[in-house]
């Protein structure tokens, strides 16, 4: 396997992309993206577990459901469409209906998304005029665009992917997300587009998704609020010309560790790049009794305002990393725990260890920060990536609709 | 009831307390308060529930199980004597035996309280010789000086208390609070000690304390970080002559409403003195299906930090707070939900009302800002208070212990 830092949604082969002004934004950004396949896409996707789910979401869940090929994905940026009642649904269905007319798609072979702000009925006019306009120009160089068009907070578009070459051939993965608030996703990210030209059985497609998910955008957190419009896609179009990829052989494992390692790749920009980010903080939880005590610590410590401004202000605080250990809901024995910080021990067995805090501090700023809890439970262990908490995260959200 | 927004912890008769500066707190800010009882005391009390429980929590415990009368608490500030291992234990029982020799009290009739940083070794030496100085000084109007004494980042005092007369006569309720961050209680708050001189038989101290903390500290949310030393402590000591208050009796539904409403006060002046805050912020959950449902919604919009946020710059940003409740765990129904800002309709039936932001939103400057959401589902409701989040938050906490 081979990472592709520049790769994107469509590096693999058979994908085209396009991006679009249609007016949603007041800024005058891209606020249409279009990723369309030459061939019908097997396809699995993740949404929100919120229950205030968007117009978008429930069309989407109800369009993978009747598990008909998927061709086509248009994400408007600006407008979450949620809250939006029956309007809502109307006005997400309409626009994947014109998106197939503009196309010559099948009925069912598009996906729409949203993102932006909760409550405001989608301004169809613009969405109408845009998609004719946006249909015509994807071009297999668009995977860039497509990823630009979809951010909102962002302050970079985020987008990676992989090769593989196995007894089959080669084949390639590409991928896009977007942030950078209301992050903390449960079982999908707020936007992320995942492509390959391989062509796999859709068990393998399904169980390597599922897992990569639960290892990479489900252990990412922003602000520790799960949004509503989480989705996650990935869209296999078989362009590749190979033998389908079955489960248990070596090929399906090589497919499962090169998307994990695209979608972990996305979820650490995702944190890098959470609203008023200035570091990376990567949080591991090891020695615990099962998996699920190892997660509630993880996430924890991962949403703790006090240990995300102490991580801000490089002051390697580390009480308040015990703290959200503790009353995270894991089985924690204090006297059993190991703190490190950039790898200096700060605490052993639950007694502070005399450690030089200016150097520590020094290493922690603008840097990637590592802290690794040591439960002493058991064998479990998980990792959850975070951002730090600024002054600009409060000055981004303090003001976003008005 | 007479409530007393300037009544305190040695307003009923038979306590005293003082403040001291001992030198724990680089500022040179008190760091020392005592209160104390003239007559033995039944009592109750209320812990963290964070498994890394500091070790003044740990003896406390230890002294309620034991269920001895109390007539002494010393609180520290600067220092939480939390995450330090046996040593810290170690400490808080010297602290205690120290106070009883300089109060001439008996073994287990003191109790110990500390605030401040984690994992940092209490400076014995300046405690050790801070007890016999502030010992001889309690008096009679010092219970001002204990509520100013056990602040950290609170920016005032919180005090009050509330006078009720009943057949058997008059007695008084006083009461004393601290935040201000670390604010996330469950079980109990940071650090709050209320103080009557009514003769209240135990079963009737601990059922009002308990039912008044599940409606008052166990709804209030600063950061959603829930402190390794949060302790709240009620002290009867009879002075006011009477006959004992038993279950069942008018006398007693006079002293609990009394008692919720001073331990209300004090949770919403927590609130309202949040690190960083300018508002207090309401969160009324109506029509829910069980109580366990509201309190989720509750407090899941209350720990938002994009709700929070919202609120800070004063925008009527309402689907962040929908999102907060969808996302909450509770069995929500958008379609079913109705939702206002200080009174003004923005969702009927999960569907967007039009409404003038600009009036609404200069409604919310510096002003309570009230939140209340329908569900729709029942008839169980609940309130929740929080505070508004700003980048003064992220500056307190980003540099606190270096």
């Amino acid at each position: 396997m081979k990472f592709l830092p520049d790769a994107h949604p469509t590096s693999p082969k058979g994908f085209s992309a396009a991006r679009h002004t249609c007016g949603i934004k007041a800024s005058g950004k891209p606020d249409l993206a279009l990723l369309v396949s030459d061939l019908p896409c097997r396809w699995t996707a993740a949404f929100t577990t919120n229950r205030v789910a968007a117009a978008p979401v429930l069309f989407g869940r109800e369009l993978l459901a009747a598990g008909a090929p998927l061709q086509a994905i248009l994400v408007n940026s600006g407008n979450a469409n949620a809250c939006t009642g029956e309007q809502g649904k109307a006005n997400a269905a309409a626009t994947a209906a014109a998106l197939e007319a503009a196309l010559g798609l099948a009925k069912g072979a598009a996906l729409v998304s949203s993102t932006g702000i909760i409550g405001h009925q989608m301004p169809m006019d613009k969405i109408l005029a845009g998609v004719p306009a946006i249909a015509p120009r994807v071009t297999p160089e668009g995977g860039k665009d497509f990823a630009e068009a979809i951010m909102t907070t962002d302050t970079r578009p985020k987008f990676c992917g992989a090769e593989v070459v196995t007894e089959f051939g080669k084949f390639t993965i590409g991928g896009s997300a977007k942030g950078a608030g209301m992050i903390h996703p449960r079982m999908a990210t707020m936007l992320s587009y995942l492509t390959t030209d391989a062509l796999v059985s859709q068990e393998v497609l399904d169980g390597a998704f599922k897992r990569s998910l639960e290892k990479s955008f489900n252990r990412v957190s922003v602000d520790g609020d799960t949004s509503t419009n989480d989705t996650c896609v990935l869209l296999s179009n078989g362009a590749s010309s190979h033998p389908e990829i079955q489960p248990g052989t070596p090929e399906a494992a090589a497919f499962e560790t090169a998307l994990a390692e695209v979608m972990a790749h996305l979820s650490r920009e995702i944190a890098r790049d959470g609203e008023g980010a200035t570091v990376l903080i990567e949080i591991k939880v090891t020695g615990a009794e099962t998996a699920e005590q190892a997660e509630l610590v993880g996430r924890a410590i991962a949403n703790s305002p006090l240990v995300k401004t102490a991580v801000h202000g490089a002051d390697p605080n580390w009480g308040r990393i015990l703290c959200a250990a503790g009353y995270s809901g894991g089985a924690i024995a204090p006297e059993q725990c190991k703190l490190t910080i950039q790898d200096v021990e700060v605490l052993v067995r639950g007694t502070p260890v005399d450690f030089e805090a200016a150097p520590l501090s020094r290493s922690m700023k603008g840097q990637d920060v590592r802290l690794h809890l040591t439960l002493g439970n058991g064998p479990f262990e998980t990792v959850f990536w975070t951002c730090d908490f600024s002054k600009e995260y409060v000055a981004i959200n303090a003001d976003y609709s008005t």
